[in-house]
């Protein structure tokens, strides 16, 4: 298996396979003449680059894209729809999902089971999780997709590079190391904080990432955040960035499991707010009551929810303080209540972060993400699928079936 | 006056220049082939660039440094400490400081002026700081430094790369144009937020920059931030990241000057800790009687100070939990009251972030600056010099008399 180190020239040869894949990725489908624009190569040596990657069967080419053009119409590029595929897996506090994304993103098999997680052995949940990715590596080879690699979201601290679930109070683990318990046979795995996934999948999801800026919430049983500035994630010194939820609100609050006292947790917490609207928590009953009752316009409710969101405007003026953002994005369970949580949420951020605003005349945008609580479940498969196109001499060796 | 556009060899002629400057500003005095190490040049390469630099009078040689070494020992290299300097200005709330470090990076001339700006028109105070710059030139004069640039602290909103004060609450300013009221014989000028220099400062007083990151805290009446990441100033999508003072400690509490209620200055700005201990703050008072009763153990004055430490650690414990900084460093007039600011502060830190440390068996670090209340003041002189070193050609250019 010793393979001989890669020389300069096939390490650039392979950086330009990954860049043709990724523009495709992101704009395609495209000529070769606009790829070649794309990643200022000479039109030959793209030409050359996606021959390689047609007989790969990473690509496919379509006929002339518009009639009447001047000249003679290129013929049009995109990723293929079927072989290589990333595997993405969330293990939620209540629930556990599977989906797979061919290599241009889209989702094209998902499953996905309501199960109590929380206080539940580790190796139980994820006994759990490799069925449910069995079904869904069944589903993938029936519309001819193959796995090139796993990323799992999982609601708590994992130290960079790692598989160690170091501590996830809301599941009721500690130092848990997921190596041996993972699916072995969708390529290679990786873990992750469930928020920092979600705010990957929101920043890929917009017209101009590099330039994006923002604060995700991930609203749910608990609370986590991730911070996205320049374009890029920030993951912190140990890769515990975006503890949003043990951010204090009311410092002489209530106890936090964290050790803490008036947590955002303990306010804007799918179990504190349900339980605030008078709403015992428990698995089947939970948010689609509440989301009726304020519909109904249900005094109690209301105010639950509007508790919410002022305590997650509170914490939230501390981070727009400190790290002044373009925007404010609220995504997970907690996304069905935006009608009723977010003008509270804007009226406290508006009203604490005056100094950081500055001049604007405009208030902070603050919106809750389209993908609602799809976030972190297509943030992993979108890293599996990324992961995959950063190494095409992976990909075209699974093609040829090395 | 119309130059040529540089030619990329001219231009990578000036930036090779720049890292030789940039190098020994960093570590010298070093040898040529020290030199030619640390920027992967050839020795003969440098042995060029030196020979211009050392024409141009920003070097200096010093004879063979250790005697006894094998082999031809290599003459030492060094910044000259006479010719361009940096200008630093601090315009506080109530004192005004300008400072000149030389090529090296060593303060050399230093003149201040207890001055209560705090709701004084800008021009009066940039008058009397143009006259405090007057008597700093002319004592750079008589050491043979002359201006290179000056870099300007305010405490208040500076949009990136302006020199216009947005918001200063705590001097009552608000969109103050600084341009025409700025000395104009000391070279280019720059205006930037005073915790943003402290930082600075502070990054560049430790031993591994680029790998550094932290919260640093500028706390005197105002109290300001900023945050460094990677050995990198998180500015923010406006340049107004930083702004700890507004951060919401206890969401009910008393009302701010910036519109919200509750926010850190209205429990550890200076003027907050000196009434809550008794003292009614003013010109020639503050904080000298307030280390003395803290010296004398006298109760109300230890309870003022510790609940500023308190509401620092509150405020704080956001930021950590967010951005999982290496560190804390508190800079600022309160580094005077360490001894008793920081044991709860360390107390509230560590029992709100125990999520975010993770498994870490000690303590996140959170220390006083060494550097004190100076470090807004020798961060503007820094940058001044930085930027200076960025620019070889304007220096040598000055050198020649052009």
């Amino acid at each position: 298996m010793a393979q001989p180190a890669p020389t300069p020239q096939s390490a650039m040869r392979q950086l330009n396979l990954s860049r043709v894949l990724h523009t495709l990725a992101a704009e395609g489908p495209l000529s070769r003449a606009t790829v070649a624009t794309r990643i200022g190569l000479t039109r030959a040596a793209v030409s050359t680059l996606v021959e390689t990657l047609l007989r790969g069967r990473l690509l496919v080419e379509e006929g002339p894209g518009r009639s009447g053009s001047v000249g003679r119409p290129g013929s049009q590029l995109r990723l293929t729809d079927r072989g290589p595929c990333g595997f993405g897996a969330e293990i939620g506090v209540d629930h556990l999902a599977v989906c797979a994304a061919d290599l241009r993103g889209e989702i094209r098999v998902r499953v996905e089971k309501e199960f109590r997680a929380q206080h539940r052995a580790p190796d139980a949940v994820l006994g759990e999780l490799r069925a449910l990715a069995r079904r869904a590596r069944a589903e993938a080879d029936g519309v001819g997709l193959r796995p090139a690699g796993l990323a799992v979201a999982v609601p708590g601290l994992v130290p960079r590079g790692t598989t160690t679930v170091l501590r996830a109070p809301n599941l009721g683990w500690r130092d848990v190391e997921l190596a041996g318990l993972l699916p072995a046979d969708l390529g290679e795995v990786t873990v992750h904080n469930e928020a920092s996934l979600g705010g990957l999948a929101e920043l890929w999801s917009r017209g101009d990432p590099a330039a994006d800026g923002f604060v995700y919430v991930s609203a749910q049983i608990g609370i986590g955040a991730c911070v996205v500035l320049d374009g890029r994630l920030l993951s912190g010194a140990h890769g515990f960035a975006g503890e949003l939820g043990h951010v204090p609100v009311r410092p002489e609050g209530p106890p936090c499991g964290c050790g803490g006292r008036g947590c955002l947790e303990t306010y804007a917490g799918e179990e504190a707010v349900l339980r605030a609207a008078g709403i015992e928590p428990g698995p089947g009953v939970r948010l689609g009551a509440l989301t009726a009752r304020c519909e109904a316009g249900e005094p109690t409710a209301l105010r639950a929810v509007r508790r919410a969101g002022t305590a997650l405007g509170i914490a939230l003026s501390g981070a727009v303080n400190l790290l002044d953002p373009r925007r404010v994005v609220i995504g997970g369970t907690l996304t069905r209540l935006a009608p009723w949580l977010l003008p509270p949420l804007r009226r406290e951020l508006g009203r604490r972060t005056a100094v950081a605003a500055g001049g604007r005349e405009t208030p902070l945008p603050v919106t809750a993400s389209p993908l609602g609580p799809d976030g972190p479940l297509r943030g992993a498969a979108g890293l599996a699928v990324r992961t995959a196109l950063d190494d095409p001499a992976r990909l075209l060796a699974a093609a040829r079936g090395d």
